[in-house]
């Protein structure tokens, strides 16, 4: 068995670096081996752009998407997306690492999804969903927050995490992958203010630390969130009437 | 009445760019100036990172919302950043122009929300939602997306517009936007395939110009989009119980 992570955070000696080293070593104590795409060591722009495109099938008019299957059916694909996808290939278990931003995952992990999962390449109108590439494999976003758990929920301050990580775990879904629910550390700290003293914010961390360790021991047991799959849409798109109308 | 358009595509010759022209035109019939951010002309960089701070606050570790705060504190933020702040103070409606990308904005925009938000200067963990930064001012979503408006809906196979861009409109809620409404014009081709033949995609095309322009003209009498605020939360951003419970 292998996993990728795929670490995103500018910080070195960041919380989301320590529970990176956590799930390495836990993950390699189950017998997988384990791979790190590391965003912001590695210096992966984000940003999809006809400069990553040398070799262009239209010269006057980019289409990211057009290119991008270009590139792919011509074997001239950027040589960092080649690296990623290869990584991804071997992956039975990708988890990504990240801190929430503004409600949603950094820039440069939203520009890894927009320039690594290639049009005509690892996705097409028929190979989506649970007919994805990467179906059979499993996907787990862990993350950090700022605010504390307390702030989070539907209408609390924070927002409620499904929202937060809908775009994401969809966009996992779509590629085929089994996304389990994720791991939240909340209210990491090292944002320039505090919620807690020191010694609780320890205490914190150090049950964080045990609690991933514990959820990474036990994936085998994790039941993936639902999201609607081809049998639930019509030839368009459209979701089916449920059988059984809710009230 | 000054307007800012964020705008955000690689393609000069793209709709996203069409899209923009109309709203500056329209806009500035109405009375308006407008300024607009061309994100990937200007070349804006869209990692937060400790490259942008030469002066800071702690070198040892990189704290990002520590070091924004340090940079206002010092007027030392970045270049790109003070001028995306100065182009925001003017103005009285703020218009982000993008495709979806994967359920959410391009990388490009994630990170000026990231970078150009300032803690400690534009938002405070007082100076939020509706006491926010910019309390008063209007902000509207453009976008466009691949997928053909049918597949577009809770459960359907696109999945629904209020999820994909839940993120993006609680992020300008948090900074204080009244948040109008998206602008959405479905299926837009220059993505490698088609939904449609070329005429009827052309027709598609000059029906959201003059929809996207008879919007701009009635934004007066668009009602802000509905978010939780202060009066709804306690004092630890639980959400208070609402008094009449729904069935």
């Amino acid at each position: 068995m292998h996993a990728l992570i795929v670490h995103c955070h500018p910080e070195p000696a960041s919380f989301n670096a320590v529970l990176t080293a956590v799930a390495k070593t836990t993950l390699r104590e189950r017998g997988f081996s384990v791979d790190i795409s590391d965003l912001y060591r590695e210096g992966f722009d984000p940003c999809e752009r006809p400069e990553h495109y040398p070799n262009r099938k239209n010269r006057d008019v980019f289409s990211p998407l057009g290119e991008q299957r270009h590139a792919f059916e011509t074997n001239s694909l950027p040589e960092d997306v080649r690296r990623e996808i290869a990584r991804l290939e071997g992956a039975d278990l990708v988890v990504f690492q990240f801190p929430i931003w503004w409600h949603s995952q950094p820039a440069i992990l939203k520009g890894w999804f927009d320039r690594v999962f290639v049009n005509g390449g690892l996705y097409t109108s028929t190979m989506r969903y649970d007919r994805g590439y990467f179906r059979g494999r499993t996907a787990l976003c862990s993350i950090t927050t700022g605010a504390p758990e307390v702030a989070f929920g539907r209408d609390s301050r924070a927002g409620d995490i499904e929202r937060i990580l809908w775009s994401t775990h969809f966009s996992l879904h779509y590629m085929g992958f089994h996304v389990l629910p994720p791991f939240v550390a909340f209210g990491i700290q090292g944002h320039g203010y505090a919620y807690a003293d020191e010694d609780s914010n320890n205490r914190r961390l150090i049950r964080y630390r045990e609690t991933w360790m514990e959820r990474l021991k036990g994936l085998d047991r994790n039941t993936p969130l639902t999201f609607p799959v081809w049998d639930d849409w019509d030839e368009d798109g459209r979701a089916k009437p449920v059988s059984t109308p809710s009230p």
